[in-house]
Formats: C-alpha cells, sequence, structure tokens
C-alpha cells in the first residue's frame, strides 16, 4: 500500500548534513542501514545483494527476466520546490515498475545510480530511499539490491534500472494487436500532462484549487498500473499493452508501429472515438486553468504512466473484472483494424463525426 | 579484440547535427541502426530487446544473473579533452565489465542511460555507441538491449547497467579469503593513478613522453580483467576477488571486511610485502613525474580495473597457468592470516622490515 498521506519531510540542502561530512563510503553505510531496516536482503531471489562486486540473483525457474531503466533528471522531471524527496523516491520506483508491469511482468529488484551535487543532503538522499522502498514494498516484496552514487557538479539525478520477472515466452509486447481487438486505457491521461504545465507556473489560478491539486499529483506522484498490468499479462487475454509515458497519441502510435511479430501482412490501424475518452471533472477544470481543451491534455505528450492495452472484444468481460478487481478505473477507447494501406496509423473520430489522422505527439526531450 | 589504435574522431559538439534536429525519437533510430549493423539482437539470449517498454531476457538453465551498475560524469570521471567519444564509450562497458568479471561472471547484456547536454551532437552519441559495441564484442558476445536517453542542462553523462551470469552458487564473493591463502594482483596497480595526475596537469613534463602516455592509457584505456575474472572464476581454485577501483589498499580492505560468509570467528587479516608489489618502469616514471614515489601510486585510490584475489597456496600453479593463457601479468603481493584480533586489518611489511597498519584509502566521490 501507497502511503500518499505522509509526503515526508521538504529538503533538508544546505541545511543538512553534507555528504562531504560523511564520505562515499559513510553515504553507503547511512544507506544499507535504511534499505536493510525496511527489507530482508537475502530473501526474494537475492543470492548475494549490496556489498559486492555485483549482486547476484536466482532467476524462477521457468521465468524469463525483464529490464528496463529510466533516469529522473532534475530541471528536466522535477525541481525541488515542486516534489519530497521521500515523493521523489516514490516517483522514480513507480515509472520503472509501469515499464515492467506493462510487459505483465511482476517487479523484483532495483539498482540504483544517484548523482548527487553539493547542496544534496545524506538526510535528502535517506529520504529518497525511504520513498523508493516504500513503493517497492507495494509491489510484490520488491527490493533494492545494488546501485551506485557519485558526485555531480550541481542537481541530482536517479538513474534506476527494474528487474522484473514474467513467465517463459508470456511477456506482453506492443506489435500483438490483431484487427478486431479493442483499445482500452486505464486511469485519466492528460491529467499529468495539465499538472505539469500547471508546476511550470502556466496558470494564475490558486494552489488551494482542488483539481489544480489533483493534476499536480497526476504529474509528481502517479499511481502507477504495474499490478494492473500484470493481472492483465497473467490473464492471458491481452494482446498488446504499453504504459502512457510519450501522451496518448504517441503510445497509440507505438502499438502499431512493424515489430518483430508483426509483419506487413498483419499491419494494423487503430481508430479511436472521442466521445469515448475518459474525461474527469478535474481533468477538464485543469485543462481550462491552463487553456487547453481536455482532448488537447488527453492526446498530448503526458507522463500518465497508466495503461493502453489491446485485447480481443469477446474478452471483454475477463478484462473488465481483472480491472475490477484491482479498483482500477478503465475504458474502451477505440478498435484495431486490418490496415487501409500506406503506413500504419491512428485515427480519431471527433463528435463531428470528423475522422482526422492523429499524428503522434509523443514526448520528445531534446525538440 | 579491442582494436586500440583507431580512438575515432574527435568531439564533434556544436559542429556536429544537434540533438534538437533530429529529436529523442530520431536519435533513438540512429542508435538503433548503430546497433543493429554491430548485433543480432534477436539472438544470445534475448527474448526481446531494443523497442517496447523493456527487455526480455531467457536466463540460461543453471546459471544466475550478476547485476552491476555504474555511472561516467563528465568533470567527474572524465573530461572531453581527455578522451574521444568511441574511448569513453569503451572505457564504460569496461568498467562495468570488470565488476561482473570479478564475480566469476560472463558480462552479456548491457542497458544505457543517456543524459546529454545541448553541446553533445548526434554523431558523438553514435561514436560512443560503436565505442561501446567494440569493447562488448570483444566479451564473448556481449549485446546491448536497452537504454534511455534525456537531455540534461549541461554535460554529459553515461549510466550503464550490465548483466551477466554464472553457474549457481558460484559467484565469487569479496569475503570468501581464508587464512593460508595467497594474495595476487593483476596488471600494474596505481598506473591510472598516475596517469589521472598526470591528466589533471600535476606534472610539467611533455604529452610525449612515453610513461606518461602509457599512464594516461592506464587510466582513459583500462585494459579490463573481465575474460580473467571470468577464468578464475570458473578454475574453481579463487576464494575470493574483487576489482581495484578505490585502490590497492582500499580494495584489500574489502576483502577482510564482514560479509555474510564470514563469521567473527573466521575473520582474518592480510599482509602484503613492498618487495613484490609489481613496479613497472612506466609506473616508476610516471610516478616521478608527479613527485609521488611509485608505492604512494600503488597503493592510493586508482581506478585500475585489475583484479586483486586470494586462492589457496597450493592452487598457486593453476592460478598461474589460467592467467598465462590469458598473457595476464600477475603477482603474489601477500598472505591471508587469522586475525590477530580486535579490527579485521590489512599490514604491509616495508623494505626495511616494518610492518605499517594500511588504513583504506579508497576513491570517495565526496570526500
Amino acid at each position: 500500500m501507497r502511503i500518499r498521506s505522509d509526503t515526508g519531510p521538504p529538503w533538508s540542502g544546505t541545511n543538512g548534513t553534507p555528504l562531504s561530512a560523511v564520505g562515499e563510503f559513510g553515504l553507503i553505510a547511512r544507506l544499507r542501514a535504511v534499505i536493510e531496516g525496511a527489507q530482508d536482503a537475502s530473501r526474494g531471489g537475492v543470492a548475494l545483494a549490496i556489498g559486492d562486486d555485483a549482486a547476484v540473483l536466482a532467476p524462477s525457474p521457468g521465468m524469463e527476466t525483464v529490464l528496463t531503466c529510466d533516469i529522473q533528471v532534475e530541471g528536466r522531471h522535477f525541481r525541488r520546490e515542486w516534489i519530497t524527496p521521500r515523493m521523489l523516491g516514490r516517483r522514480s520506483v513507480t515509472v520503472n515498475a509501469s515499464d515492467v508491469g506493462a510487459m505483465g511482468g511482476i517487479p523484483r529488484w532495483m539498482l540504483v545510480s544517484l548523482g548527487l551535487g553539493p547542496d544534496v543532503a545524506v538526510e535528502d538522499v535517506e529520504e529518497i530511499y525511504r520513498g523508493m522502498l516504500e513503493t517497492l514494498s507495494s509491489l510484490d516484496d520488491g527490493r533494492i539490491i545494488g546501485g551506485n552514487v557519485t558526485s555531480v557538479e550541481k542537481g541530482l539525478m536517479i538513474d534506476i534500472t527494474m528487474i522484473g520477472e514474467v513467465e517463459r515466452g508470456r511477456a506482453v509486447r506492443r506489435d500483438g494487436a490483431r484487427p478486431g481487438d479493442l483499445i482500452w486505457v486505464t486511469g485519466q491521461p492528460g491529467l499529468a500532462a495539465a499538472g505539469l504545465a500547471i508546476l511550470q507556473g502556466h496558470t494564475a489560478r490558486g494552489a488551494g484549487d482542488r483539481a489544480l491539486a489533483a493534476a499536480r499529483t497526476a504529474y509528481l506522484a502517479p499511481t502507477g498500473r504495474a499490478r494492473e498490468g500484470r493481472a492483465l499479462g497473467a490473464s492471458g487475454v491481452v494482446t498488446a499493452m504499453i504504459d502512457v509515458s510519450d501522451g496518448l497519441a504517441g503510445d497509440l502510435r507505438h502499438l502499431v508501429e512493424p515489430g518483430p511479430e508483426r509483419t506487413r501482412a498483419s499491419e494494423i490501424d487503430i481508430v479511436i472515438d472521442e466521445a469515448s475518452l475518459p474525461r474527469s471533472a478535474d481533468l477538464i477544470a485543469a485543462a481550462e486553468a491552463i487553456g487547453r481543451s481536455a482532448l488537447q491534455c488527453i492526446l498530448a505528450a503526458s507522463d500518465d504512466y497508466e495503461l493502453i492495452f489491446a485485447a480481443p472484444e469477446d474478452a471483454s468481460g475477463r478484462v473488465r473484472a481483472v480491472l475490477d478487481s484491482c479498483a482500477c478505473p478503465h475504458q474502451v477507447i477505440g478498435r484495431v483494424l486490418v490496415a487501409s494501406g500506406g503506413e500504419p496509423s491512428v485515427h480519431i473520430r471527433l463528435n463531428s463525426g470528423e475522422l482526422r489522422h492523429l499524428v503522434g505527439e509523443g514526448w520528445d526531450h531534446f525538440a
């Protein structure tokens, strides 16, 4: 269970213990104490954890290993005035677990690479670890098995490698959707995009506004759907799945792109319906506050860490049962079609009846 | 085989193609082309490589998974005027493979996380990847299976997660040395420390000096002993092993520290002999150029990526045979003793006959 109500203390920064006062090995010893207070590192498939040249894992029989890494960089993904160190730790785990869950895998083990500027305090790093461990413990007993710390001139970055497991041959890929499948989405895509814009100051409305707070939370403390992704994968009814980290339009495009399982002969198009897109009161209010439409927020680049997936129409009852059992909001938003020729494409049917080609507008870190 | 003679072109920087001109997805496409031109990603235990939410590996039967990560940060570990992008790519693989080899494992798969400032060109990133792939291909067909790229305000950083394999229960740990074992070292520890000092300008001697060039190379283009570590591990005669990334004194200390396999009753001391330490002509000349003794360089913090290991005395013939077959220089430098009481310790017997307590002087990133 994630403890959302306790965001932990704010940054100690230069008021805390400087890293230079404890040194690299002192910091590692303090982080080990935080980790070992929260988890038993000798269990859970870990043959050898923190303290040697490398960690050693015993893969479970019949399982394949799922690996992903994602980096959070200050100034790019967060600012310290937006987020407490504990929340940052939680977020860094959530975004990585999301990728493992979107493969139908179980996130199990984690390596943490930290780059720490001179104004990060020892207490701040401990708080980041507490946040990581809280979110990890909510994920089927995940554990930190190693990592490294280094100093950087300025700022703060966290690079996490998440290692999970999935039954052999059962990873849910991006390229498995088939004509006739329905396209589903969980939660409220787009709310994180609105939240990020609000955090960046693109509104004059007060911080006390409930919808704005919900949008900020969607960006800073995404729920994450690792458990739901795993449950959908284990159900065997999902043909393709991806997490929303580039925005709905960008990530739908990834589902029609060619992949090792998709020959030209099996190319698909996707058509989604404007009318079927989830549109919460919070999204509508937050979008209005930043001068966009809810639809713009939903389609554009957004780090929601919700799931988009495809499943055959006759499996809809099972899909609903899986997601209801996780108390996870979900919605059918479109359908997979035989490719109409030309490049595989994603279209949206607007409420006006017009069909528009949806050009992928994913998050681009260098644009 | 590493191609040391070709260091590749220098940095393109602002003369090259800016990342903003190709965007995140354009950059990823170009890097995929470099990777797929060099390796067949569908082989080598890779069930699913670049292009999905996460990579999927099929662990080999009977093997455990070895994992490590290490970050190279501009300004901290390298400066662009010291090293070409191709050399940087090679180095980033070598330092990570070293940790897997020091466990007796085979480095097999790699995730790459890049943080790229605005003055890094697309061509520079491609060169980094070429360097990584060159070194990987020399390591029993290792491959890049995924990663991520992000922009940073300034500078360049490469975080690599290296994944390897080792036979179940056969990982060579730090804490397995037993009284009576001999302590061995490969290559010339300390030369990288001298090289770093030379790079930082701590000498007035010319760049044409052969010994100085050798020292710089030891730091910038370490040989790496992943193959040797694996061969020693597979031979079954090594009781403990570590790679030298904190300097000889610092890493010897790690061998006497308590670990899961070492109870208080099995505590050890290590005594090394000054007279037995390897001392090449290059080290002596490079140390002199920076105003230190060769012994100071050998003991102090140094990123040599050589191996220190322990083995029973009666296994010495097999140890020599393994390392000779790898054409790897090696030397017995000391011995493991029953702990004399108090804290486990490392001593050095000086040529004067005096026994000195060796206080760990490892590399500390925050001191």
